[in-house]
């Protein structure tokens, strides 16, 4: 019943869709009389509208929403191609490019939120090496590629598109082993404590790698290991804060009487630590995921007999409105009409290394701890992460020029796009042939 | 044991708040580099736990939350004359102004969401006469106040001021009848209901005063009929797409299989009419009011069977986070420092009149339909409308000066913190005589 698509169904979007355009004014000139500019309203209706529209698609191909919503941001941000132009000014508007961050920082907050240091330590002797593998060798592949497209780039470029190849995405993994009936198996437990690690690992290379661009050329050793300490030193520091002054804090504020508190103070939490690492230099998203790492159950338990809900079920209803802010504008940020030689060669580059660079992963695992290919399949797809690197990248200004030319960002879109369409198959295939010969 | 404060919170709390200080770079220039300024997301923090540190203060003293983060504003924006001037260039700041005029935009569509047409048309017979006197005898007492005090003012401006006291914030009077187990009386559904009707005239009188004003002087009979044509006709237009279309609309999203679909689309339709309702120059918030308003139950019934969260559950969580950036910012933009002898009577006369309207409103009630000094009283308290309308006024700039100067807004912000301030003991001592007399 529910698979079978009602005629009128396209039509009433159809319709929604025209009204928007008919409405929607072709400048988003700023007017100084009401507040906002009647036009962000409608840019962000069209936005949301479009991304669910999009995930929809995805979701009736088997394919994970997010793509959906990359490829609805790709078709918004071109149709000036083909003489639409109502849409033009909504990627480079500062609010919807804020709302887009906003959406990147809860969201990386959310992934914080799944995660936690006592799950991480006990999945660590299994996954670690799978991990660190994953992402040294794509770390390693993406440089030299970068390198070979275009050697007269300068150093931190090869370095930022090496690590915007090193995060897998976790949720796109769990997803796609869900939906295969894989989750009892060994082989679903190395991959998810990997990716898990990854995330950590990914946010220190981000953390280091951004420094190193941000301080123009690469700095001597003193520099890199200021650097180094302080990405580092960030993230310890935030857990000791988690360990050692979040119960308190957690155990204090669950006696408050005012409703509402548990999410406006976790989340006041989230946005202090994002600023706290953007002061420090490292990008806002791994103060957020730092305090989602820290806010444990264990410390939310106390207002467990208040409230019914728990805090991820506060914060997804915030990160399903503002993420796909930010999946729609990434995808938005491609430039179709400038499509490159060079730019399709890095695109097909980046897209065969990431794979390569993760099914070498898979040797990481010890013996009997599953079969390794699979492993390494399940841990190809990259995803928001990878998006965000790139975003992170775009905005770091060296010499006048951004560090992601329209170009990389263009590649490293397609490479996630690459990655996350082969594995929900191929992961598939695998699985079947091992059950077929256990 | 709840309501003993160990001494441990205030110090906790503050221990967080120095941290916040220290670390606050003094000036909110923007960064080019790393996306938004670090200083946003720690100014956003900083409002998110002083709101709700404020609004605990408020529950304590059993006063509404709202008074609170009202005050956590006003203690936060006038910093500076203590020498504190970090904070300063916070409600100034363009993304904490979008972000507040977001949070509004979801509050009015939650408010909508809280009342149904049916609801209304039932409460419509005894509540109608009571709500529409509520609503013309504060405004006529508005007017002649803001006369008498500045005869040499625009007559957009008196109609303004006199729009501010029109609605009764629903929420406030229906949190205080509750806490005096109040539900049950005949009083209490006056009450509301005209508390509801009063949203909706509320908001046909803001945007007749709105669209007055941004017209520049008072507009001739015809001009007048169309901009009264002209709210009228948006809301109908959007209740009879909500009447005709929405139900087929949601029907259809229904069958969508994307998690997370209800929540952006409900509210990328909330956007949409925000957005239509500013394009035809009526307030943003007109349109959101009405899309909440035309989002019966009845419509979203379809998701039932897949979500176990209702709509309401969905818009909670969101706007817990970002209303409170709309009060806190309403409070710091009061500048204590800048208070006048006409300022304070402009308070005084309105909080004085303000009082006046609404117990002449309860004279609106049918014989045998309760004690009409107690639906007067509960009718008392206004609250996020009018300050939502005095934000309003100060976006209208009429010959390059805003139509709500500075002495006039902090007149409207104290007025309704009185007006929310004398209602609970008020309403607690008539029901009791009450009570003791039946």
């Amino acid at each position: 019943m529910a698979s079978r698509r009602r005629p009128t169904t396209l039509k009433r979007y159809a319709l929604m869709w025209l009204v928007l355009v008919a409405i929607h004014p072709s400048t988003a000139a700023a007017s100084e009389g009401h507040g906002p500019d009647p036009a962000i309203w409608l840019g962000l209706a069209a936005i949301l509208l479009l991304a669910k529209l999009g995930a929809e698609a995805a979701v009736r191909l088997k394919q994970p929403p997010v793509l959906g919503e990359l490829l609805a941001g790709i078709v918004l941000g071109n149709l000036t191609l083909v003489g639409v132009d109502v849409f033009a000014a909504l990627a480079a508007d500062s609010t919807i490019a804020f709302l887009a961050e906003l959406g990147v920082v809860l969201l990386l907050f959310e992934v914080g939120l799944e995660s936690t240091l006592t799950e991480m330590r006990k999945v660590a002797p299994q996954s670690g090496l799978v991990a660190v593998i994953g992402v040294v060798a794509p770390m390693l592949l993406g440089y030299g590629t970068s390198y070979l497209v275009n050697p007269e780039a300068l150093t931190s470029v090869h370095l930022f598109i090496g690590a915007t190849l090193c995060a897998t995405s976790v949720g796109i993994t769990a997803r796609v082993l869900k939906d295969l009936n894989a989750m009892g198996r060994v082989e679903t437990r190395v991959i998810l404590g990997a990716a898990v690690i990854d995330d950590v690992l990914g946010l220190i290379v981000l953390a280091i790698v951004s420094a190193i661009a941000a301080h123009g050329a690469m700095p001597d050793a003193l520099g890199l290991a200021r650097i180094i300490g302080l990405a580092i030193g960030f993230l310890l520091g935030a857990l000791l804060l988690g360990a050692y002054v979040m119960p308190g804090f957690f155990r204090t504020s669950a006696k408050l009487q005012t409703p509402g508190v548990l999410g406006a103070v976790s989340i006041g939490l989230c946005f202090l630590l994002a600023g706290i690492s953007a002061l420090a230099g490292l990008a806002a998203i791994v103060g957020a995921f730092a305090a989602g790492l820290i806010l444990d159950e264990v410390h939310v338990q106390p207002f467990g007999k208040k409230s019914k809900h728990d805090l991820s079920e506060l914060v997804a209803p915030i990160v399903a409105v503002v993420a796909p802010v930010f999946f729609v504008r990434t995808g938005m940020l491609v430039e179709l009409g400038g499509i490159t030689v060079s730019a399709l060669l890095l695109s097909l580059g980046l897209s065969v290394v990431a794979v390569i660079g993760k099914l070498v992963a898979g040797l990481g695992v010890k013996g009997s701890q599953g079969d390794r290919l699979t492993i390494g399949i399940g841990m190809v797809p990259r995803g928001e992460v990878g998006l965000i690197f790139a975003n992170v990248g775009v905005g770091i200004v060296v010499a006048g020029v951004p560090l992601i030319d329209p170009g990389t960002y263009m590649a490293v879109v397609l490479m996630v796009m690459v990655t996350t369409v082969v594995t929900p198959p191929w992961l598939a295939h695998r699985l079947g042939k091992l059950q077929a010969t256990a």
